[in-house]
């Protein structure tokens, strides 16, 4: 491990400016000092990101394929190197640094096999017939540009280096030029690394990929502004991404920026699995709020729960939820900023009762926490439809379904929304989902939001402020789309055609030909 | 005609502003007074829109696509009122009156069928075995909300009330409040007529459609940063577009403009073409630039000449443009920052040769105008890269076609690029090419840009500043997707989910399950 960036396939390390990153569970520096990268290794970044472009985007879908598959085999091969790294630099445990590196390949293997079967490419021709003669239309779909992707505090490897919006930018054709996180800056360094000899073992241009160091914002908003940057992916706290949307709507060129800012993702318990099937129910809830300290973006933040006993099944939740095993957090400063919200939220509301575990004296330990309190509490506060990132839930108490209804009223733009319950009785079910529609880009039947299926159903989005564009999802297959563009050629002849759009349906894709779907040469 | 907004079913005049529109040929106002629409008024348009979304997008793809075959009918059925009124407010002829509602009418059909296939709905399905056993996700699009449409200057029909962006909108789901081109307020009021009599007529809520004047820029910011509108259409000038999207980013809950803000359409021809086809090619270009008084987004604006008979070539083309038929142009306001822009770009270059008519002495009629200059006068002036709206073009003579490429780069976005060629020099042919990819959304080979053909694969897009979103087409039926976002229903029972994605495919409708595309039951 050097510290230094990749400007491209070439190592770089001229800025003045070090950091070191932090084992949060011992709350001591990591040995290895990291280079921010300066304004002028960005421009070269980006430079080379343009140029490799016209290439890149030029290569056929099985290279491009191989190129993905074989970063997941590299990073498979990175083996203990990469989970001790992980593990140092996150707080977060061995198995949850299985899993994660498991939904990594998964991400990066499906977007391959995607790519290869080339659906995306929305090939389709119209050959029509017009007063002014035959016209031949035929429009396929491209890469928009680099694209900028900053890696994620909570997930070092699904949602950073070459993760979902990496995968995603690059099966579109388009280089990715990484911002990592500086929480996990090493493990970066890793993953960066086998993204770069996967590039160069299957003939990528160089430029394809590149990954810049910086401990502060300067060097993100910089790449941001960059007139050659088309486009970014973003996922983590809702100042942060929205700063950037700010800066990317105020270039003299504005540029799309997808961001995922985060969620209260609310669960509605109705009365009668609340009176019925307690115990089930509560450990799940238990577990979706605290497992890996909340630090999930699915993680639920608001919990309404209907009826009589809504009292006791709140404190239970909330002796559940106190008495959970603790885990430490990302980071100092997240550790912090979770105390900070906590104990603003525990000062707010005087009525509420709150359930808290007394953690270990261990560094950057998260204390489990449930507020409980009554809805007309949570409708009058609206600190309580704000995020606490770590392992804090509200309980809401809720008399009636009317009750539960006003409180969602008051939720802005969500990614998940669940509900609990046997359908006793159905028509408030029905209105409730319909609530949920408009609110949330994922509703969850009898289950918690917690565990992001990568499948090519899966929405992993939703509206304003869960993300700044609700017409994605950073999940799946279909991610693919947040950097894509069509274009149509007309009267193009054959062999100036990209090759998806050629007679002869060499690709073996499956196009759309005068309004039909078909794998058939033309 | 009344001179009335319609709130939904309801028509209303309760503001104070009173304006009429104007014969342009005659340069005469005609003698219908409308209502410019106050705040109180956009505030339940907007909220009934509101209501109205959950009744609407779940009605049926039967039902939304009867409504919007009523719209094509009801339209067609003000026959001759329709027509007159067309040509007494835009001074555009009859021909081209029944071509843009020939066009309407296909738009808006051609939506309705594709709305009934269901193809857009993107329905998806995936039974998953993970560790905690089997999940079902099940995705599907749903309309975005209430969306505003805003009326263009130069295509009262199938740009505005009922236009492409309505039809899409409404396809989607989505109710639609009109803000009235305030040039073609009487073509506006008999088709919202004819939309609220169709919404009627298929029983579809009071709400889905609202149509609103203003004669001024008040009502259109306000219905723009409105909470309640979720997405808005737009085609006309940059300065229009931009400062909507602006407005759209800096609300609290930035929300998708999709503007369409013009283009300078880039001609090029090679060498062989310019020594040997001039005629027919020279034809082309001069209608193109003409017809019409050059008042479409398409119009070329900007021809590059290529070899040693550029410079004949360019002179031809001149007095083709010169002598071609004149038409009136649009309105007063059009007419004089036209003159005010093409006088600008007359005295901006010394070294120009212009030619141009001398049109009739009638009210506000276009002069059709070609102005040749070399190559380096066109980069050195950035002045040249800017759209004049009306039949003005600026030829430009190159030496070869370095000078070409050289000129290109210092094109923004386009929606169009196009090349005469005869393939003498086909790596010059490809390079050109793939600097058109680069900057536009439909590329044509050996055709002239203007006549955009309605069918699947066409896009009518491009890069900012052609559109503020890149991403996505505004004519063909993919136009729909702006307005739409993806949902994922997670272990839903069969009954609470939307009709598309129930395990029976009653809509027999086309959905991918497991990966697979398929008509079948689940």
């Amino acid at each position: 491990m050097t510290g230094e960036n990749f400007i491209g396939y070439t190592r770089s390390a001229e800025g003045s400016i070090i950091f070191q990153t932090v084992d949060p569970s011992e709350g001591v520096f990591l040995p290895t000092d990291f280079y921010c990268a300066n304004e002028d290794e960005v421009d070269r970044a980006v430079k080379l990101a343009t140029d490799a472009f016209d290439l890149f985007s030029a290569t056929s879908l099985i290279q491009r394929a191989s190129f993905l598959e074989e970063v997941a085999n590299e990073i498979d091969s990175l083996g203990e190197t990469l989970l001790e790294r992980y593990c140092l630099e996150s707080g977060l445990d061995r198995s949850r640094a299985l899993t994660e590196r498991a939904r990594t390949l998964v991400q990066l293997r499906m977007m391959s096999e995607s790519l290869r079967r080339g659906d995306w490419l929305e090939a389709s021709i119209d050959i029509v017939k017009t007063p002014n003669g035959t016209i031949d239309l035929r429009r396929v779909m491209k890469g928009i540009g680099p694209v900028v992707v900053f890696g994620a505090s909570n997930f070092p490897l699904a949602y950073s280096t070459a993760g979902g919006d990496t995968a995603s930018a690059l099966a579109a054709g388009c280089p990715v030029i990484v911002k990592a996180h500086p929480y996990h800056a090493g493990t970066n360094e890793l993953v960066a690394g086998a993204v770069i000899s996967a590039a160069q073992k299957t003939g990528m241009p160089d430029g394809v990929f590149s990954s810049l160091n910086d401990s502060g914002f300067s060097i993100g908003q910089f790449l941001v502004k960059h007139q050659r940057v088309k486009a970014v992916g973003f996922t983590g706290s809702y100042s942060g991404g929205k700063a950037l949307f700010d800066l990317a709507a105020a270039r003299k060129e504005p540029i799309p920026v997808f961001a995922e800012m985060g969620s209260l993702n609310p669960i509605v318990v109705l009365s009668d699995v609340v009176s019925d099937h307690g115990e089930r129910v509560l450990d799940l809830i238990a577990q979706s709020v605290t497992y890996g300290a909340g630090q999930f973006c699915t993680k639920p933040g608001l919990i309404f729960l209907e009826g009589d006993s809504a009292s006791a099944f709140g404190k239970l939740l909330g002796t559940k939820i106190a008495s959970s095993e603790h885990s430490v957090m990302l980071h100092n400063g997240i550790h912090s900023r979770f105390h900070t919200n906590r104990s603003k939220l525990l000062a707010s509301s005087s009525d509420a009762i709150c359930f808290s575990s007394v953690p270990p004296c261990t560094e950057n330990m998260g204390t489990n926490t449930l507020l409980v309190l009554k809805a007309q509490d949570f409708k009058g506060n609206p600190e309580f439809i704000e995020e606490v990132f770590g392992p804090f839930s509200v309980a809401v108490i809720c008399d009636t379904e009317q009750e539960i209804r006003d409180c969602l009223m008051c939720l802005k733009g969500q990614l998940t929304c669940s509900i609990f319950t046997n359908e006793l009785k159905r028509r408030v079910v029905a209105d409730m989902i319909r609530m949920f529609e408009e609110r949330a880009g994922r509703l969850i039947f009898n289950g918690v939001p917690t565990g992001v299926t990568v499948c090519p159903s899966m929405t992993h989005g939703g509206p304003f402020p869960a993300t700044t564009d609700v017409r994605f999802t950073a999940v799946g297959i279909d991610a693919i789309r947040r950097f894509l563009r069509p274009i149509t050629y007309q009267n193009f002849p054959d062999e100036h055609l990209p090759p998806a759009l050629r007679d002869a349906n060499t690709l073996g894709i499956r196009r759309r030909i005068n309004g039909q779907f078909s794998v058939d040469n033309l």
